[in-house]
């Protein structure tokens, strides 16, 4: 998922459009945006669907004006329906706002019960509506920022919303910074991202993150910041997934850019595992870094031997079972002449359930490769995440069901190495701390209630 | 464009999909098929759009058995609309028939007036019709095979045609073999295909190249050969664009693979034109292979410097020129900072009008950039394609108005240099002879007015 | 507006969806259904469009079960969009549960403001909405009978709604019974509807009528009846217009047939302004009645004059103004061989803003009419309905603003006359009482502010 | 089928538009218009659907200028597809043009076979191809309309076709004048057009029939006729069914209003076959006329005893069988409190396979009709047509295989009666002939090898 507001731009309905568009990669399953419209009014339109599905011209310039936030969502098979596609929209004697959230708040059930007890009603089961419930201000004379700190302070998990008003931006960062939430400038106004891509594509300059535990107010007066925490208090446990799988490579998160981690933990990749092989590929589109840092390191050369289909869109009809015992395959087809008689080291970002991977193991040897030798830029993934990846059960985790040898065996390769703790944090050169939970199950909140539930 | 047919397999339009599918790059404007049902009945769906937008799982069912040919289209301007869109399909007294075709033939006019003084109508502009015409049979009692050789003896140009009547599939090449065309065996049918990543896709297995000059019939006899011309005659001159630029890497044309050729010929852009850089570039996606040999030639590190957006769709909008100048721009980014700072050479396959050289060389130079080298993994294109690639007018083409001087100036970059005729050729190992008109001028056939034409 | 609501019979998605098909006159901006389905799971589907474009039978398979209920919605334009599209679904810890309501709700911005400065938050404008967070089960021991009733007591106004619980339908009406809500038996199951043809539709047999101030609780034992005011306390109001223009002619209202009481009121209509005429001609549809009662008490021939374009549908394009004035119009054209030369008796159901009388009488005398004389089979309707019928403003309403003579002017016509009060009501043979507010402003609720609003 | 044409009027793609909607009861499948745009470029858009589906405002603007041709498609299941959606537009030497048909050609085979023997080659199966291989002009120095004139001396059968070229329409009619096609002037400007109710919508004002026989030509000198046959030779066969069934009540063929003619023919049918009766009630919409005929001719009152749903599109989904037979019905819905325990006389416009009009006399009864008594307003239908109406088989007509009274019970109708064959001619008043072949199988033209397949 990811979420981007606009304030002070023209044509803001555009950029958001553009923007959105430059995320995708993070959510195909639907989106919108609520901007302010030349008349001060508030407008909406979401749908399920790709960015350039969902809005066409005319509906674009229905709501043009100076800003807007904007959302693209994933979503697991439990929450699918237009009800679920972001930014929601509400009316409020205090005045309409709107929501977009990235991200996964694990104490939602309890305080979802503890408003339903004082008279909420819920529409969705979304975290949006649950932060939208805590931050209507009962007290009109109150700002409206006391009531999003006093909201925030009662969410747990990772989250990074944007909460707009008429006349106001509020970006909002959980205090362990799960998730990227960068600002940009744009001529007079700002661009608040969950990636800074969309920064290049829509011509703003990057000027800082949003810090964690921090909610910036962006309006007429420029950008402020308050903290609903101690900011001493703030762990910076950024989530390892987004720089091994989620971003995209020219994003840049907390300084340390997507595709140059990536290489970097190619690199890491080959010291700590080589392969005497003759050739290395990588599994497109998140894992070609990867693959070309274990070619450098190792000098073996870096081929093309997957290709992807890049016209596989959503409408796209998948082959039976029958069909595809017959050796029918879409979206990723191996290059015959490349890797035919070939050892191969193929590289990937991770491996989750297992069945990918097998695949691409056993599509290589068709196609003739003689030896085939993954490796893994990261490590073993063995817990589930609460904090927006969609890994929901111990079960489905092929790694945490057993030891790197059988899964070698399971999935086909002649040999199979992961990537170490240590080289996944230090390929983002700098950096002190992640969000490693899904590697080695320390998660860095409370967890409730979930972890029995992922149990059964 | 691109042709395919499929004969004795069970679910053949099924499969005729997926194929399709795996040729999008080579035509987004519109697909279709005709296939021969259960019940024998030739049935037809065509659109204009990608093959996941015009086809759905009851359309494909609806046309399931065991025949059938497809087509996906890419047109210029003069002939778009759905009445364009193959496989042409045509009701006769002496059998119903189907056509689809990929090519240009350069006597269509003199044809069409020929055949219309006889007394034919026409409802498009496409050669399929003209073919069509030229095959139907006068003669009820004579083989069909007869009408079609007397046709092809006709033709002059680039083509590889199927025809479908409802037991028979016949695959045509001109006598030049401009244009691929490879046959495959599935179970105990057949596939004809412009590519043969598409066999790849639906589990066929090569069998040969349909030969130049010659007219291959597919029946329940298995395949036969016969040739409308002296197979002597035949000079082999396959479109150098074809491995440049048009096919997919994995696909294999008359032997050599895709992405080998153009490593290769990267290889031979260092020796012949070495730059004194930091990093390689490739324009993504067609000139990634080269830009990996370029790098391995030389020791310098192949980057991921240029990201495509790979969810811009047909239906996407384009920024305005008032959001373009703002710096709004969408499908390519640059990645800061992997070029920031760096001397670039950038690799590209070919240079047509030279507006997208200019911008891509302006966006690494506005991303840090400090110098950038251009490398043309192909000649300078001097002469308009009358043989099916769309480059009309000799006005349009950068390097038949200026020199290579000239030219570097004209795209803002420090350098400029083009592969040789010599280096072109021989990356296709083993090949004696290719069509490098658009190079050269050397057209392989007489070209009729359209010289003048594309003067004007 | 219309609800329908199915309960214990098989197939019930696929009888609502005949059954709103039936009640489409009520409204074609949007309509929705929610159903328990097989497997006891409460689903969803709406959208903006008539039923047959916004159900296919995929959708209506997929909800299928024994229970559901569903709505088309008709509004003005304050409050178009998806999001206000019934019926209204909601999550609760106490259970799930679904709203469908006709009408409108009188004291709403006062609920609202007060349940909002008690922590209620809103997503839509609608009275539906407000109920559900009237009847949520602070309490999940209580019955939802008793929070429903003590809900019902807040509201003032009209309303007939529907609510779903997993296993329970609750139709409610409002105490003057301003809108019809009809209760019917099918197989072993019920069926409850807005408008009794419904019943006819899909085959169910009529019961008796919702009574004013009725909650009829649908669940495995039967039918029961709840009363949340005085049964002797209720006045029935019915809607004139219910009569007069809404319903459809072969529904029965409060046990008097719709087009009996139109024909009825055609009679009356005659007895009370006799014309000296030649034919008779009604406008289409909802005045064909009425015309063929004034013509059997006249003895004048009744005509088709006007023909109604069936087909217009809701993606029509209108004429420009340009169109208009070089005479291009579509929807009703006059018959000029019936009217040329004739004097004309038009028969209408009522005068709103008196734009298409005005409209039509032009039509006739271009097409040849020699006199038109307007008959409107109800009395002058000078105030604004605060129950759910769209005359929000005095300024809109012709006959508020001036005289039956200057009227009559107005819109061009030879004479002009209304249906007394007396006989409105009389036509609905042995009725008592009818709610005439628009025709003479004597509301029988309270109305707040809505007054002063209107006269803005 | 119908065909309208707009020479020399602005906004001619609207004007089109809106008078193709006018006749859209004559075809629901498919429409389409080939307009020549302002910039002298011929322009086709078709699809299937109704007009309101297939064009928006964007694809009439986009072939604005002064003059097209446009079509509304009926057709028998044999030919279903885009393919034979109108106009036809074909390219050739002597100048493109677009061809539009209304009716059916009789000796099509024939004329096809012949053609294809001489080297013609068919994309459909329709008239209109045919026709426009027979004009196409091989002498590119003779006018076309000699080229017309001798293509329709070849063509035997029922048409009204308009042929386009750039700056021409021609309008021609086949010489028995079996199908309605009329000539109006809007401003400077003429129109063609299958209905005169088309004139009445877009505001032009009609002169006078197309004669049988002859071909109107409509270019910058005005209209100017030709006949293609002896003027003397024509028979003004006009198709009786035009009256009876397609034509909008408030258009005129040759000089009679059609609902006029309606209402005469159901006074007479009640001279003819009176009932002892309460109520008369016609059958929505093509038989209201001819109740209202009865009604008067009888003095029972007319009562609108059934109801037609007119929100019933063509996307709307049918009941199943199993829904059916628990009652759940469309379309057309009995009012129960005007036919309950009434003896009706159902008056229809013709009986062709009897089907509709079993149900229709069930459904009556069902709702309490004491007798039905049902008045056919024409002969009994004995014989297929070839001119158009798609009556295609004898076995398919209920009038063919039994007597009057064996139908009768058939229905289960109390009584059966059919208008003469004197009273069908007789209500048109003024007229001397008619085509009635399907009454009586005695058809004006020779029919080849037809009536075989006919009787097949």
């Amino acid at each position: 998922m990811s979420v981007l507001g606009v304030y002070g731009v023209e044509h803001a309905s555009s950029l958001i459009y553009y923007g959105l568009h430059t995320m995708q990669h993070r959510g195909q399953e639907g989106c919108g945006m609520v901007c302010v419209d030349g008349n001060g009014q508030m407008k909406r339109h979401r749908g399920l669907g790709l960015v350039s599905e969902v809005f066409n011209e005319q509906k674009i310039a229905a709501m043009d004006g100076t800003m807007g936030i904007g959302h693209v969502l994933y979503t697991g098979a439990a929450s699918r329906g237009l009800d679920n596609v972001q930014p929601l929209y509400f009316h409020h004697g205090s005045g309409d706002f709107a929501l977009a959230h990235n991200g996964n708040v694990v104490n939602s059930e309890l305080l979802t019960d503890s408003l339903e007890r004082k008279g909420s009603l819920f529409h969705s089961h979304s975290d949006a509506e649950l932060l939208a419930h805590l931050i209507k201000k009962d007290n009109p004379d109150e700002p409206r920022i006391f009531s999003i700190i006093e909201a925030l302070k009662q969410l747990e998990g990772a989250y990074a919303f944007l909460i707009m008003t008429k006349n106001r931006i509020y970006a909002c960062r959980d205090k362990y910074g799960f998730h990227p939430l960068s600002i940009g400038k744009l001529g007079d106004g700002y661009v608040v991202s969950s990636e800074t891509c969309a920064f290049d594509t829509i011509g703003a300059e990057f000027i800082r993150d949003v810090q964690p535990g921090e909610v910036v107010t962006i309006d007429k007066k420029g950008i402020r910041s308050s903290f609903y925490t101690e900011p001493s208090g703030c762990k910076c446990k950024m989530c390892a997934m987004e720089y091994i799988y989620f971003a995209r490579p020219d994003s840049d998160i907390e300084g340390c850019n997507v595709h140059a981690y990536r290489k970097e933990s190619g690199r890491r990749l080959y010291y700590e595992a080589p392969a005497d092989a003759d050739i290395v590929v990588g599994v497109p589109d998140s894992s070609l870094s990867a693959a070309q840092g274990y070619s450098e390191a190792s000098g073996l050369p870096y081929e093309m031997g997957l290709i992807k289909n890049k016209y596989v869109g959503r409408t796209f009809i998948q082959p039976s079972q029958a069909l595809r015992e017959k050796g029918v395959r879409m979206k990723l087809s191996p290059v015959r002449s490349i890797v035919s008689g070939k050892r191969v080291v193929l590289v990937d970002d991770s491996i989750v359930r297992g069945t990918t991977s097998r695949r691409i193991v056993n599509m290589l040897r068709e196609a003739g490769a003689t030896e085939v030798h993954v490796r893994i830029a990261s490590p073993t993934m063995t817990h589930p995440c609460f904090y927006g990846v969609d890994t929901s059960t111990l079960e489905e985790l092929m790694l945490a069901r057993m030891s790197v040898d059988e899964a070698c065996k399971a999935i086909g390769a002649d040999s199979l190495a992961f990537l170490s703790y240590g080289a996944t944090l230090g390929s983002a050169v700098g950096r002190t701390d992640m969000c490693l939970a899904c590697f080695g199950g320390e998660y860095p909140t409370p967890i409730y209630q979930k972890i029995e539930d992922a149990n059964k």
